[in-house]
């Protein structure tokens, strides 16, 4: 039979040497899926005509309009020196230059955990599952839709650990808009540290922020271990169109310099932010992914980066970025296609959707655009649950409902098996025409690990699903978000560690008062 | 641009010759959407090694196994001339017979409608899309759920006329409980023949009832049209496994003769009518499938025919069948290739779900089916919106929900647009780096058929959406249906055959009165 990624790692947790089985005890508090590792094929929307053309344009417009590194001097002169026509803030690439350039980051790599059995492959056939960023509002059934705290955040960091299905904790899962802006980042890492054992993104608000972030994972996975590897993916916006800030630009300078791992991630609502048609825009997406890896590349060769491509549609009538519609999957598909031909991973997708609410209309859009993500060939996936109303807002039962559904890009991604007992001839002899299969032996010896399961949604009689309440799935959802934050426990961690990073962001928050 | 499907058809249909333009004033009441032809490539989940072993296998079941046609000695007749090795009701087919026999089925043939604007193409890259079929129980929100009536019948058709997305009016929409068996079918043709002037579905529960089907086409329209044209398009159920009642059958035997399509569909719970495993049940489905599009051609070579899957997982714990699954996915897209590798159409898909309401776990699963019907070739989809609860119930509100979807597989199936215009690299020029698209030229030109829109989801601001009374996708879609309701106007239909449709059925139904 097919053997889903959770149950090969599970096995791998239990089967392993002394270490493994302490650090499955001790460590796992929880049962968390290996990262998926894709054995079915990608879907190729687009020709390889098509792709030619459309990186003949992006060349195009890298050589002929160029880009902007804005209030960067320090980025000119990078660029100048690497071979760039550099007037002004605006950098003009001869064709190839930035191609050539992105060649040395890697095809692949390993962002660790500080528990181990959490580490995740990103790139190649690799798919990682992270949760929403971003969101200034929470919303929940008992509290409707409110201001995010640092109390929220946490929340959601525990139901992330809780998470089977999910692979990484995040990054600003959602904006504790009760803490000033410039300390926020102490208490989300803290969070991040503390609370969970998977692996998280750093902060990229100011260079000063991501230094904070490098500094706090010395403590956490030691100095040389950071020096080595990669152990924060942080997201890098691209000011699109063609727009890069010192802001952004200075915390990937940080993480580059410091070996950790970038996504460079063009940000477009289409028809705004780029031209309103799929082929223009995979135009500028891939000129502004190929200028900011290429960029990561100037700071430090061998920088690890994906290549991000995060596109809504527009709806004209309204001006509302739009999710889960066909031109944004038709996006998604093509700059898949784009960054494989480049080599690099490839960050997209999520559980994207613009409902006010997690009804039909947020899981419609949000299961579009998982489907299109699993077949588009995403190695990391941001907003892979708790996304809703257009990015606004982090929802609870959102998280719950969508970290779920996860659980079958699992199962689907595993492929499909052949071998003898898949085959189940013996079954089809046994039983015969008219018969049927519930007891039979085959049945009896697969049935357990046949079919994904759903952990969440009803399946129940109509009889018994109406005396139980009839509960819709926003409420099933509720009930199981609030019994994983009662059983929820943090995953140990050394006293020592604890300690100086708490040490860290209270020495950083002082500082930072002085200075404010 | 990429242009959509509906806007050709309703230009054709503006711009084609005096008759077709008084066809489109006077029968097209409603804009609706040409049949899909896909200019996407189809997603092969399986390599061709794994579709010979399944074919090979499948071989061996009709060879070692057989299949059984029951209470049918003039079918065991048949099978004896063609070759097979009969022993009671039980025939087993040399390697390489069905195969051979089912050649001469068509590859693609057009089932007409009475208006000749909504005839459909069903094979090759085509994908039409028909509402649910079989539910006893209808449910709204303002009456709950309900044993299906009449009424409720007329309704659904009525709403699928109105629906732009749908190109067929289906078959039994729900069951129409309060109307004796034995003549519901005469008053289910009557609804889809006066109310509708889309493309339906015949009556398979008794030879005689499929013989009314004929008879009442034939009347609709002529005697010479239907000999020689597919005017309907009936669901013939394989009881898996391996078994061919001769209901089903004699049903299939009356079409095949009038040359009318017929869908041969094995009707699987996976787990209970076939091996709890995906090959497993592919091998089944693809017997199934062969030896019943061969009895077809057996009755009459050349009658079109559309090999079906239907295929639910189950959940082990309840015994429920189970929708939207990654396990139901990969059954659809191996089907699909196995269809496609024997030359003739494929029906499988739909807006499945088990859900008991349209809620965000029936949009879920819905979408997760949808999304896999498209991308798996599918030719034919029955149950594309409507379907609730596992099919045993068809839902108002799912039916707008759903419906409203089906846009989005138009505009991915058009594909991407290359053209000057879809390059929009005049729009990068003029707008260059930090500025934005929304005035140039180009998105004037261009933003009123780039991006798909529902017309049912909520893409409004926050504070507007919140001030109107915070609706969700059911009440939006409650409000919806309510107002297609009230605004349908039936097709025109000639008085005089109006009038024979009648007189058919009341005959009819005197005689079975008798009958009985």
């Amino acid at each position: 039979m097919a053997e889903t990624e959770p149950s090969r790692s599970a096995r791998r947790a239990r089967s392993g040497g002394g270490a493994a089985r302490r650090a499955a005890r001790s460590a796992t508090g929880v049962e968390t899926a290996r990262f998926i590792t894709r054995n079915i094929p990608d879907f190729d929307l687009f020709s390889s005509e098509a792709l030619e053309l459309i990186e003949h344009n992006a060349e195009t417009v890298l050589e002929e309009i160029g880009v902007v590194f804005s209030e960067n001097p320090a980025a000119l002169t990078r660029w100048r020196e690497a071979g760039a026509d550099v007037r002004g803030e605006r950098v003009r690439l001869p064709r190839g230059l930035a191609r050539k350039l992105c060649a040395t980051a890697p095809a692949s790599f390993i962002q660790h955990a500080r528990n181990p059995e959490r580490s995740v492959g990103i790139g190649g056939r690799s798919l990682v599952l992270a949760p929403v960023y971003g969101p200034p509002f929470v919303r929940d059934s008992a509290g409707g839709r409110r201001y995010a705290t640092m109390e929220d955040f946490r929340k959601f960091v525990r139901l992330g650990y809780m998470s089977k299905w999910l692979h990484h904790s995040g990054g600003t899962v959602c904006e504790p808009t009760d803490i000033p802006v410039n300390k926020r980042h102490l208490d989300m890492l803290m969070a991040h540290m503390t609370l969970s054992d998977k692996p998280f993104m750093g902060a990229v608000t100011e260079p000063s922020r991501a230094r904070d972030s490098v500094a706090m994972c010395e403590i956490l996975f030691g100095r040389d271990f950071v020096a080595g590897n990669a152990v924060m993916t942080s997201l890098i916006n691209i000011n699109s169109p063609l727009t890069f800030d010192s802001t952004m630009m200075g915390a990937l300078e940080v993480y580059a310099r410091a070996n950790q791992a970038c996504i460079v991630s063009p940000f477009i609502v289409g028809g705004a932010m780029a031209p309103v048609s799929v082929t223009g825009t995979l135009t500028q997406v891939l000129a502004e992914a190929l200028a900011g890896i290429a960029y990561s590349q100037l700071v430090r060769p061998g920088a690890p980066v994906i290549f991000g491509a995060f596109v809504s549609s527009i709806d004209m009538n309204s001006g509302a970025p739009t999710f889960g519609t066909p031109e944004a999957s038709q996006i998604l598909y093509g700059a898949g296609q784009l960054a494989r031909r480049l080599r690099v991973p490839f960050r997209s997708g999520g559980g994207l959707c613009g409902s006010k609410l997690p009804d039909a209309q947020a899981a419609y859009e949000t299961a579009n655009t998982l489907n299109a993500a699993l077949m588009g060939g995403v190695n990391f996936m941001l907003h892979a649950c708790g996304w809703l109303e257009g990015g606004l807002v982090a929802s609870i039962e959102k998280f719950v409902m969508d970290a779920d559904q996860l659980g079958a890009l699992h199962k689907m991604a595993a492929g499909v098996a052949l071998d003898e007992a898949a085959q189940a001839m013996d079954a089809l002899r046994e039983v015969g025409p008219g018969g049927h299969f519930l007891g039979c032996a085959h049945t009896q010896a697969h049935f357990r690990e046949a079919y994904w399961r759903s952990d969440l949604l009803d399946y129940k009689a109509f009889e018994t699903w109406d005396e139980e309440g009839a509960r819709d799935t926003m409420v099933l959802a509720r009930d199981r978000a609030a019994k994983m934050l009662a059983q929820y426990q943090p995953p140990p961690l050394d006293a020592a560690i604890h300690e100086s990073l708490n040490d860290y962001a209270t020495r950083r928050k002082a500082e930072l008062d002085v200075s404010a």
